[in-house]
């Protein structure tokens, strides 16, 4: 028996988009002669559809896409995931399903049971579990066919359900696996992909085909990387990351099992170019090709720029230098190096004279009240509106440079350096910035030096460091991460040794910062716990402020 | 037996303040001798806690707070809400449960069975189910204990889950219902409610103390209106809206039924109370008293300045008057009758200057391109600028005046008259802010007259209607009804008699623009679908657009 796996990039409620994709796949897999094609989780719709699940016209649109997939499942069946209908009265009034259509027609479908329902996961918000499990027959072998989350309930010390899908389907004695999942990058995501990929694979002796989907949708990025394993747990396959790839297979030789095709895996890299996807994907699926930014000579948005020329062409990228009367002549200089050094186009526009016309007009009301970080935010939301004008006249999306150390203690302005329809870095510690630096440097100096080694300022006052008002990022992100992503509380985090006071003093800005953190653009998501739709925090709390 | 029903205004996270909100609520229920004394949902963290509840440290806080109330419970049972971990090492690792405290401790716990994840709710996501259902024996009575939602799938045709948890306490014969809720207002909410309560009334032959919470956490305005209903279904008591409220009831007399003592509920008035609640408590909540507002004439402004007024006082309330070359002279004296009526103090501030500030520096850039929506969104982003310098300087929060109409097809500038720490109006269609104008004008003209009678206009251009760009709002609002509120498709709205072509353009527009929602403020939600936490709809989707 041979099998296809089909690793391709969806895009959410395009529904002519996807099924011609998967046609052309499937015609592929025809040419060479296999048995059966796999597709991932929700490809007829895309993943993840979120509310649109709630519209009855987009439930008909991706039954529609099944239909059609029908007429292409001759000689060959589809193992392809969409939502379903529940026909009986009580419970969520659809399923997330996995389809196996062969001779024309729908032969089998078999729901979804493990709901993720944390982090970015909503999916209890839309389907019902299954209730009940069954493999299905096909040229002599029973498959058993699960959904994305379904087997991870294996291999861990804290599982999340009361029940294991696996454990029921096993009775049928299957011959072999088959998981179709839209599993989101984080940076450790792919080892614990494996992980649990090759629990099931022990728990149940069998081999397994594990299909990820594989493209951006906003702020998820998914990172491809599907696993062929063989039944005694070596890999024989595994898919490239952040691209589209369909390879064939013969089972027999998946079940012998063989030489471990493990693909390397470093932190940076990986980081690297899931980045480059989230800004390609955005782009392209918006329908935008050029964007905008504004390039201070800092790291952050040096980082910024090379990751947009990457994902975009810099052809298409433009950038506009703003300096006030607080910016460094080397700040000008690092940026415009930066600009010739990779081709992107910019502009220098002085805030001085605008900076100066708000003054006029505001020094009434505010008469001899010192300078704060009033006129500061003026300064940033005057570059705000400068680079929202060439969006708004040419077309460019405005690209967002914050970080996540400063996006998570509030360090930024609001309309200001925080405008943006797509964040890049607010999920990127600014230590991880240094690396990511390094990296994009690592045979070319593509960002400059000075960009690097100089300690970071916001040029908003004279001779400002964020080190006036923030600790070292060495020690601020270590205890932003226990926070954020371990969710440690304060004493957890001053019995690791940690100042106290400073730690309390974090937390505190973390939580009063919310509300900025609301209004911000959606956040490319490379760590266990982003910004955004994976972390739901109250905006008038009182807890740790 | 005399129960006591406290409807109190929690805050997240705020463990002494809300501990101490009910040590004083039993002390009083002890002065008039009652037996038991219920509180609401979570009342201990507050209502919703959100991620909060990931925190080992919230969850410690939670349960010291139980501890202290059992001190407490002597002389009287006490019946509140709180999280409790799940000891079974499966599922998920908390229940949200109501507590029956009484000589001195736990006495009893009942887990939630239902868990709402829909619309604004996400229990799914942090709670496992009960699965286990009794009632508790307190002086010869026994009392079936239940939370929210638990009693939501009794009276509907459409039920959303598998079972009903008082189907399984009935077995033990209680004498009285007891449900403590946290259910969020909306305009027709408060009747859906009392259909809930008498249908299970009704169902199970007994009273029920229904205790509702009353305040608002950001968007989410819980309105009180608890329910005290009689077994034969009439209602013993219906305590305030949108006001907190403690009262005692002997059982006996609300087992006898009696006269019915429902308030009346008008749809505008709840609206205009609601939205005042929602202002108020989200300063108080964090801390702030002082609000700023541009204010244009129009009638959205006018309305938000009186309603934040009538929140905050009229002395804690500062608009900005903005005018361009485009303003027209009636707008600014409308904008400064109303100030003048209400005592609210305003400033004028030209906008002209910096406007031509940023063309200077624009135009060798824009060259001869024309006029256009780049020019508008500058004009709009600058009055941003104005409004936040104030909110910086002087610690005012910024409120957004944005109605639901324009939010939903992107009639607004992101960074611009979106800006805003709060949307008041941002759930309110623009028929809908005519009717509420009309009610603050029902006894005195607080808003000019030709500030509602006046055609809208953003006065971004010369002789700029609303009505240049979009359909009558009569027209435009029933469109986006259906498509947002009731999740119609386009033919289905097509088939209710509207022009194809028409809501084709409407449901694109409103698509398109869900990047600009993304960064727009909480909206203070009172309908059943407002935009916001309860409406998650994918940004590069590409469905009907």
């Amino acid at each position: 028996m041979k099998i296809t796996i089909a690793q391709l990039n969806y895009h959410i409620g395009n529904f002519e988009g996807n099924t011609s994709k998967m046609i052309n796949a499937i015609s592929e897999a025809k040419k060479v002669g296999s048995d059966i094609i796999c597709f991932s989780e929700l490809a007829t719709c895309g993943y993840p559809p979120r509310d649109f699940l709630e519209f009855d016209d987009f439930i008909r649109l991706s039954e529609e896409c099944i239909q059609t997939l029908c007429t292409y499942a001759k000689d060959i069946a589809i193992v392809v995931g969409s939502p379903t209908r529940n026909a009986h009265p009580k419970g969520k009034s659809l399923f997330n399903s996995v389809y196996f259509l062969a001779d024309g027609m729908v032969k089998f479908v078999q729901h979804k049971s493990l709901l993720p329902t944390y982090d970015v996961f909503d999916e209890y918000r839309y389907f019902e579990p299954a209730k009940e499990w069954k493999v299905v027959d096909y040229k002599g072998k029973k498959i058993a066919l699960t959904v994305c989350e379904d087997i991870w309930d294996v291999g861990t010390d804290d599982p999340l359900y009361t029940l294991i899908p696996m454990d029921e389907m096993i009775k049928y004695a299957p011959d072999v696996m088959i998981n179709i999942s839209a599993s989101p990058f984080s940076y450790d995501q792919a080892k614990a992909r494996i992980h649990v990929v090759r629990a099931n694979v022990k728990r149940y002796n069998l081999s397994m085909f594990y299909i990820n989907h594989c493209g951006a949708q906003t702020e998820l990025i998914f990172d491809g990387g599907s696993v062929v394993m063989s039944k005694n747990g070596t890999i024989h396959d595994e898919l490239p990351y952040f691209e589209e790839c369909t390879r064939h297979y013969l089972l027999d030789e998946v079940d012998a099992g063989g030489s471990d095709r493990e693909q390397e895996k470093v932190k940076i890299a990986l980081i690297h170019d899931a980045l480059i996807l989230g800004i390609k994907d955005y782009f392209k699926k918006l329908g935008f090709s050029k964007a905008v930014l504004g390039l201070s000579g800092g790291i952050d948005s040096a980082v910024t720029a090379i990751l947009a020329a990457r994902a975009l062409g810099s052809e298409n990228v433009r950038v506009l230098l703003m300096p006030s009367q607080f910016s460094t002549d080397h700040s000008l200089n690092d940026a415009i190096a930066l600009a010739l050094k990779s081709g992107i186009a910019y502009e220098i526009i002085p805030i001085k004279d605008v900076y100066e016309a708000f003054m006029d007009k505001l020094s009434p009301i505010f008469q001899d009240l010192p300078f704060n970080v009033t006129e500061e935010n003026i300064q940033a939301r005057i570059r705000g509106i400068l680079n929202m004008a060439i969006s708004n006249k040419f077309g460019n999306i405005l690209l967002n440079t914050t970080n996540k150390s400063e996006m998570a203690v509030g360090y930024g302005t609001l309309y200001g350096d925080l405008c943006g329809g797509l964040s890049v870095l607010a999920d990127v510690y600014k230590t991880e910035i240094y690396e990511l630096a390094h990296y994009i440097n690592r045979d070319e100096e593509w960002i400059p030096a000075n960009s690097i080694s100089k300690p970071p300022s916001a040029e908003l006052r004279p001779d400002q460091k964020d080190s006036d008002s923030l600790p070292d990022y060495d020690i601020l992100d270590i205890i932003l991460y226990q926070y954020i992503e371990k969710r440690q509380g304060p004493q957890d985090i001053i019995d690791m040794g940690y100042d106290p006071i400073l730690v309390r003093r974090i937390l505190r800005m973390v939580n009063i910062n919310e509300f900025k953190r609301h209004q911000t653009a959606p956040v490319l998501r490379i760590s266990p716990k982003a910004f955004g739709v994976g972390r739901r925090m109250p905006i008038v709390g009182k807890y740790l402020n």
